[in-house]
């Protein structure tokens, strides 16, 4: 790190005499390669944190940091070479964020910001104790506390920290399958929550700036396929008085937790059209890709510029329509060879794909987005194109 | 470059696992940045060769080789670990090109385009030879010959090679001026030309694929200033019947040139609405910057597409009207800073800042586009939003 240390100092420096900011990325997946291109345009300097010295993110930036991201001497040393320290995912811990703001650096989302969404039973029990509608939930210290809790059945188990993609997640259809759910998860620090009948799943990007300034992205459609986000339909075909409450509740929720920066809102929509939250994740979000071919602004730069307390863009969509599909290899392969050009050859489709070394089944390797004035369109050649890739 | 070029050879091993190529750019100044950048999104491994390891396109990459674009030994460098070798400017010498091509390796666009286009006296005598409509001009190898030229007055005296923005450009009023004139650019090769009385000079980006597949962009407007583009207007302000023509000539321009990437066409327009070629530059162009903003897929994109032979994008704009400001220094200054949060206020506004290390006047720093529904109304905000830059 010594070495990359003074090569970023020497970047800062440079960047300073040109009046722009460097900022520190902390993590190196998919979305800080995504932020890291959107800074570029901007002309910002960035250097990325990841164990991975060669993950999606660094190998977009000239000078990055090899350290783990729940070392405070990592943190420290990005926090030493940088203007402001943002984050990639939600997986590092408030206190030590916590410290690198007692040390005086500039950290946005803040450490108070991070407990009060990070575990999601606080997240919860913040969210309704601010009067937005969420699922019934308690803890769930031990598997007799569930079996007592009187939230009805189907149950949702699930992990109170880590969990994604629904890793950490297990729907119980009845008190006999309880147990064996339990034992599954058991270790981790669980939450219990009722099983939502949920219509539609939604989610909007939401921006907030130091200043308090909001902007909400159009709401769209999330579908999973086995608890995984697979398409995202931009915008949501719902109507206008649904759209209009979920944005409502999700730009509360951001309020509710003083989030600065983009948050990923997601939403339940129930058959009477009630909305509730389901999670809210304080970062750029898989539903919000779609913003950087359907936004003249994504959610990316967005980003950016509230954690820089520049004035948020407007996030209307420029295109009529957008639909997102997850590239999920299918395949197990050191060696896959994705036919872009196959993909390429639908109009309106744009593929990012992330310089992840290899698939195996399941593993998020890129995303198509395709535009159109047809949202039915949009949806054809979104999957088209993504079956044209041949993993 | 030993370390440099070990790196960048580990670089393409990994992306061969993905199968994914490795595009060598030559040049690194802001075009090779945003090709850079459009290459990320896709996936693919870039290395840029520049003498300058930390220009702008150095700084967006992990790797890249420090040498110059004159040298062989420099191009093999990069060819020898790429895929695919390809250029921000048209200054490499055929020869060079040439050599690369006979040593097996692949380059967009070849030798024989860049030989055809390089020098602007053979460009206008190819592109007259087929038959497409430019100013009359004449070889310029003395004094004597421009004076005894019959294509009336004003003329213009220019250089034939490496003449950019105005540099190598006089536009001579009368016998009186000439001799002026030709001191001032001799000792170069030299052309003359008539003076086009236009009303309007107008460009067009315009793509080739190897198998000849061609996408031609919308035709905009540009307007000079000091024979610098300070504006681009898009789509442009003029009839439908004009359009078509330029269109129309700018791809049996690029045809006649056998090119393969994208290029850049500059027309001119007489008040009769006659179109005739101006210039053509084989590489992406500042009047095409734009397309960053406004189309679904950018100019840089598509150049990637085109030398790669995958298929070419639909080039449509997807917002109404465009206009690019280049953000030109005003001062001089090696601490210039530049407020971005000013500019960023505007609605409908991207800056795209190039990384270049001080300002002096005339500098090109990076360039801003408006996007909305109404021309005049980007053209305000694109105006008002440069202002508020401060430099």
């Amino acid at each position: 790190m010594g070495n990359g240390a003074l090569e970023a100092e020497l970047v800062r420096l440079a960047a300073r005499r040109m009046g722009l900011p460097t900022v520190g990325i902390v993590g190196g997946g998919q979305l800080g390669r995504m932020m890291a291109l959107a800074g570029h345009a901007l002309g910002l300097r960035l250097v990325v944190l990841d164990p991975d010295p060669a993950g999606p993110a660094s190998q977009v930036v000239p000078v990055s940091l090899e350290g783990a991201l729940d070392d405070i001497e990592s943190l420290r040393s990005l926090a030493r070479i940088t203007d402001i320290v943002t984050f990639e995912n939600e997986w590092v811990e408030p206190r030590l964020v916590a410290q690198l703001e007692a040390e005086g650096h500039r950290v946005w989302p803040t450490s108070r910001t991070l407990a009060r969404v990070q575990d999601k039973l606080h997240q919860r029990t913040h969210l309704a104790a601010a009067g937005l509608p969420v699922p019934r939930f308690a803890a769930a210290q031990d598997l007799a506390a569930v079996q007592a809790w009187g939230g009805g059945w189907p149950l949702v188990l699930k992990t109170r920290l880590q969990g994604y993609d629904g890793h950490g997640v297990r729907i119980v259809e009845d008190p006999a399958h309880l147990k064996n759910a339990w034992e599954a998860l058991a270790g981790q620090p669980l939450m219990v929550e009722a099983f939502v009948p949920f219509e539609r799943e939604l989610a909007v990007m939401v921006a907030r700036s130091p200043a308090g300034e909001v902007r909400s992205y159009p709401v769209v459609e999330t579908r999973q396929r086995q608890h995984v986000c697979h398409t995202v339909i931009a915008p949501a075909p719902v109507d206008e008085a649904i759209r209009k409450r979920a944005g409502a509740v999700a730009r509360a929720a951001v309020e509710a937790v003083e989030g600065v920066g983009i948050f990923g809102v997601e939403l339940f929509v129930d058959a009477r059209g009630a909305v509730s939250v389901n999670e809210l994740a304080p970062r750029p979000h898989n539903s919000g890709h779609y913003t950087l071919d359907a936004c003249t602004t994504s959610q990316f730069e967005q980003h950016l510029r509230a954690v820089l307390g520049w004035p948020l863009a407007d996030p209307a969509m420029h295109s009529p329509a957008a639909v997102m599909v997850n590239i999920l290899a299918e395949i197990d392969a050191p060696e896959a060879e994705p036919d872009l050009a196959a993909a390429l050859a639908f109009a309106g489709v744009k593929v990012h794909w992330y310089g992840k070394r290899g698939a195996r089944p399941g593993r998020k390797l890129g995303h198509i987005t395709a535009v159109a004035h047809d949202p039915a369109v949009a949806y054809e050649r979104a999957i088209a194109a993504r079956e044209a890739l041949g993993i």
